[in-house]
């Protein structure tokens, strides 16, 4: 079971997040909604220019002020993942979005102490909005006016009067988990689909309660640990694991470990 | 079959379209994330004190302006329906969205003379940007700078490379449009869930090539009419008739015509 992240990084280490996060806004803004930002030769999920070279931008930065940290990044692979800290970097999480001219799509910043996340950045560069988690303090919420707040998950009991969030129930390939996703949606009081990232911001800021989703890699989820922990909320994979760089990719977010136990039970049986 | 929109408004009511819209504005925004906006008492998707007092400020500068104008509201009902001019009105379209802090919520103001739509504006208060169609004139995209441009649909030749849009699947309830959806979803490029009236936005941009929805209100689409066709767009319910007042409440919007013609046929049959 994820307990709550303990171990604190330097505020020298917050700040430099939110320099790598700043250097992927400014070049994913330059290709949001222009035409060169599609590039769908390869596969469904576009990899864009804007990817790429906002991934680049946010290496430069890092190999420039923490050479002997590791990275492991969506488009240009990964370095030193065994090194005592490690940056996740996911530059445009919800390409779907981004190619659609939705300003949903963010950018997530993770760095991991000894396997561990202990800070994450969820910064969404069109809205002009960021949530920023630390272990060892509240999560911050700055919004688009730059007015910055601690926030917190809200109060649920049961899954019965929850949000559930997740992307799109396409995310479940196989009919195990078509089903399983299915009963947990039944017991929802709502289910809204739509958003990638967004989702645990919601969570994080108690708009929502809870996020299942599948298929998901580490440059998806780690940067969401240290932002919706340290609101209060946990985390889990389907079956009650931490979350970890050898996740299976199965998550279940909760406003409270209540409220993620009844999840793990409907994920297992009716 | 939905020719364009003919008739002209005049550049009175195109403005006056504008201060409705901006009127909903200031309320929805006051409420937006605040701790009254959710009043979950009376259905799933909640009625909101924002929504209702949006409307009602909207019918205010209306009942000023054109008080020999109908109006057809979702929270306050009709009045007038069958006059020349009349007004539909959708405060907050996207309420699930409203509620759970998400910023893709729209205001939809519509004009029909006639019974035809011949004006749009689909306005979304926290993005800052609004889509605005007139008949006879191009339709208009205001950024969150205030940067307007005319805009259009996309050249998308045919479902196989066409990006799907629709806000749930959870819309289609029997077991006949659901197979109809899925035969469509299955034959696009890629479906993307979520967004409410922002879909249609994107298909008028040209960031998405069409929409396929179902269960609306006449509220819910009206609106949309004038911003889709005005961008070069086509739009029925799925049997093929013109939208209207008395409409079924499923809809097909599409880039061209041809494409609308190749997802009415996947809709009746593989």
């Amino acid at each position: 079971m994820q307990s709550v992240t303990s171990a604190t990084p330097s505020q020298a280490l917050i700040d430099l997040a939110e320099r790598v996060a700043d250097a992927a806004r400014a070049v994913t803004l330059r290709y949001f909604r222009s035409d060169l930002a599609v590039d769908t030769k390869t596969d469904l999920s576009p990899v864009t220019l804007a990817d790429r070279n906002a991934e680049a931008a946010m290496r430069d930065l890092l190999a420039q002020e923490v050479p002997e940290h590791g990275i492991v990044g969506e488009e240009h692979g990964t370095e030193g993942r065994d090194r005592e800290y490690v940056w996740i970097l996911d530059p445009i999480d919800g390409t779907k979005s981004f190619i659609t001219g939705n300003p949903l799509f963010g950018t997530l910043v993770a760095l991991a102490h000894k396997g561990r996340p202990v800070l994450g950045v969820i910064d969404f560069p069109a809205l002009g909005e960021r949530w920023i988690g630390a272990g060892g303090r509240g999560t911050l919420h700055r919004d688009a006016r730059g007015q910055e707040r601690e926030i917190r998950v809200r109060a649920c009991i049961s899954l019965e009067d929850a949000v559930l969030r997740c992307t799109s129930p396409s995310m479940f390939t196989s009919e195990q988990d078509v089903a399983a996703f299915g009963r947990v949606a039944r017991s929802s009081r709502l289910t809204i689909y739509g958003g990638d990232c967004f989702c645990y911001a919601q969570l994080a800021s108690g708009w929502a309660d809870v996020v299942v989703e599948g298929d998901l890699q580490p440059y998806d989820f780690m940067a969401l640990l240290p932002v919706v922990e340290g609101a209060g909320g946990c985390a889990s994979d389907w079956r009650g694991q931490p979350l970890s760089l050898d996740s299976d990719g199965s998550v279940v977010f909760a406003s409270n470990q209540k409220l993620r136990d009844e999840v793990l039970q409907k994920l297992l049986r009716d």
